[in-house]
């Protein structure tokens, strides 16, 4: 090993249906970019997700969690399948993960790049160009985990769910996003809640950027109710430049941002935990897809863009720069195109295009 | 008055803003087609909203609250003004009526009208017709004011909301729901919820969807987590039908749903008691808008529909298809046309649509 060269222990889960084979191709455009830069990648493949548990009952083994603890950080595929059971791989491993590692920001951007085919109409486009970032709390909200039911099964069922928010997760999420709209051009954060129904959870979220602000006094601030965001999203989606808000409307915001810029083949995310206590987990917004799985027709766009906000995290911007300019000269070349590429192919292309070293906007 | 007339009692909450704008054009309209099938409506105003609560404090008096029980249905403008604490009137007025008359089926149509504008491309419009309708339950789930706060403005504030969902609660709403979806041609029901994450309720509301299911067999069930839901409803919503869901993913996606079907301006919404224990209530889906209000530019037509489905709710189908007719005649007389009309012009111009008997469809 060349003694600049600082290497990376990567954790690897590349889950289930097209989760391995997107992984695979996110993993060959790190292997590119990376001695460009002096880096290097040490990884250790996990075997989690649908798989495991249909062979053990395992979801996430607490000595595998510590394992993982102890990597830089974690590229994740997809999990899940249709054989397992609603809510188990889900709140067993990918939440677990996202809560044990303190991940509370959830960062989703979205971009809808030159060529991309979108569902909105040419007079929303030409409302300006859409790139926003969504930063989703993620150890809070309605996904701790916190209800029960009684009763069940019979007509006297009840079932709770319970939104916890604390001062201390909501503000360090709200300074995050903060301090993400001050290093953007337009400086504008967007509170997106439901303060007017919700008010115990909405008012600690509007009082909490309220003070922030008052620290970013360069930044524009507004409120939108979540309802009227995906109004917005699909009316006028320019308008936006960093959206900060709770864990479920994030999960549904950046649902609805991924298809308005193309679709979820396209959206990347990170699970971050900016204190560095764990690592952090970047990840494809889509799932596992069982329906296209082994067919070799899943765009690893996603993938790839998540490994960019990796090298972004590990503090490597001009790697990261380096992946989104050859993944935004892939997409250009996409338009108009009717030959289907496999996902190897569409890999080959971004990977060779980094190689190539696509000039970074 | 002729022994064969109908006389309704009808409670009128116009409410601020743009409300009593709109509820006048709604009334007018219904006036209108009145006679021709032996209906009258005998009007009690309410003086609730924004203006009483500066004035006295009062959101709801039980007083009132107990007058409106005593009438047939109620038509409601828009509720609130940015002088009022956010939440103040939605729970203390809005949200109470709906919870105290026991409103479980929120019914909010969306159909796209030819020539309406929308923020959808072709390729998404080609896909098929838009026409569905959300049965979004009005009694449970996050907006029961369920929750709290401790410790309120300090470091260490905690504040819960809480979901609350019962057998009894779903239950009726889905077999509401099944039984509009096996009145409608294609016989479809969609569940949304996020069951992978939000396992209680979720599991409930699947399991009370598959047992229904049994009741219905010529209808088609699938399920979609909300967050899917936002792309397909931007990506390709013809692929609805009816769609159940709980209160707050409905408050979501019917706003997104009446953006893609040319905007809040022409949803109406039914808030219905369907076991006729209390008076049902119909508004449009927007707010009160007030940085419009005044001007006489607030489209009345969703607050129009919104007289049509009360018309329905009353056991008159033929007169509320009459008023529909007549807003999709006006509307296809929209496209192309660059004068704006006041509100009271649109209403004056749906308004004879009606009383010429546009024919319909
Ligand atoms: C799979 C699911 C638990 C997850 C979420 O709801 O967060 C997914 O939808 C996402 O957005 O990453
Ligand atoms: C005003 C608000 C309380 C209300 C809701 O959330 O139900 C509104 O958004 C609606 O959809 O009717």
């Amino acid at each position: 090993m060349l003694p600049m060269t600082r290497t990376h222990s990567l954790a690897v889960v590349a889950g289930d249906g097209i989760g391995p084979e997107v992984t695979a191709q996110a993993l060959a455009v790190l292997d590119v970019v990376a001695p460009a830069y002096d880096l290097a990648f040490d990884r250790t493949e996990y075997d989690l997700g649908a798989r495991r548990w249909h062979a053990t009952g395992e979801t996430l083994p607490d000595s595998v969690l510590t394992e993982i603890r102890g990597h830089d950080a974690i590229l994740l595929g997809a999990i899940g399948d249709p054989g397992v059971p609603s809510g188990v791989l889900e709140r067993g491993l990918l939440l677990r993960l996202r809560f044990e590692l303190d991940h509370y920001v959830n960062l989703r951007p979205s971009k809808l790049y030159p060529g991309v085919p979108t569902p909105l109409a040419d007079s929303v486009l030409a409302k300006g160009d859409i790139d926003f970032v969504v930063v989703r709390e993620g150890t809070e909200g309605p996904y701790v985990g916190n209800g029960g039911a009684i009763r069940v099964g019979t007509p006297h069922e009840m079932a709770t769910e319970v939104s916890i928010n604390t001062a201390f997760g909501v503000e360090r999420v709200v300074r995050d996003a903060f301090a993400r709209a001050q290093a953007r051009p337009r400086r504008r954060l967007t509170l997106v809640h439901k303060n007017n129904v919700l008010v115990h959870a909405g008012h600690l979220w509007s009082r909490t950027v309220d003070a922030v602000a008052a620290e970013f006094p360069d930044v524009t601030v507004d409120y939108l109710h979540v309802d009227a965001a995906t109004i917005f999203l699909a009316t006028d989606p320019a308008r936006f430049d960093v959206i900060v808000t709770d864990n479920l409307f994030g999960d549904i915001l950046t649902d609805l941002a991924a298809a308005v810029t193309g679709g979820i083949g396209l959206a990347a995310s990170g699970n971050i935990n900016p204190d560095g206590t764990a690592p952090s987990m970047f990840e494809p917004v889509h799932g596992s897809a069982p329906d296209i799985a082994g067919q070799h027709r899943a765009d690893p766009t996603a993938a790839i863009l998540s490994g960019a906000l990796l090298l972004d995290h590990l503090g490597v911007p001009e790697a990261a720069a380096r992946i989104t300019a050859a993944v935004e000269a892939d997409i250009a070349g996409r338009a108009g195109s009717t030959t289907a590429r496999s996902t190897e192919e569409v890999g080959a292309a971004i990977a060779a295009a980094v190689a190539g070293g696509v000039p970074v906007a």
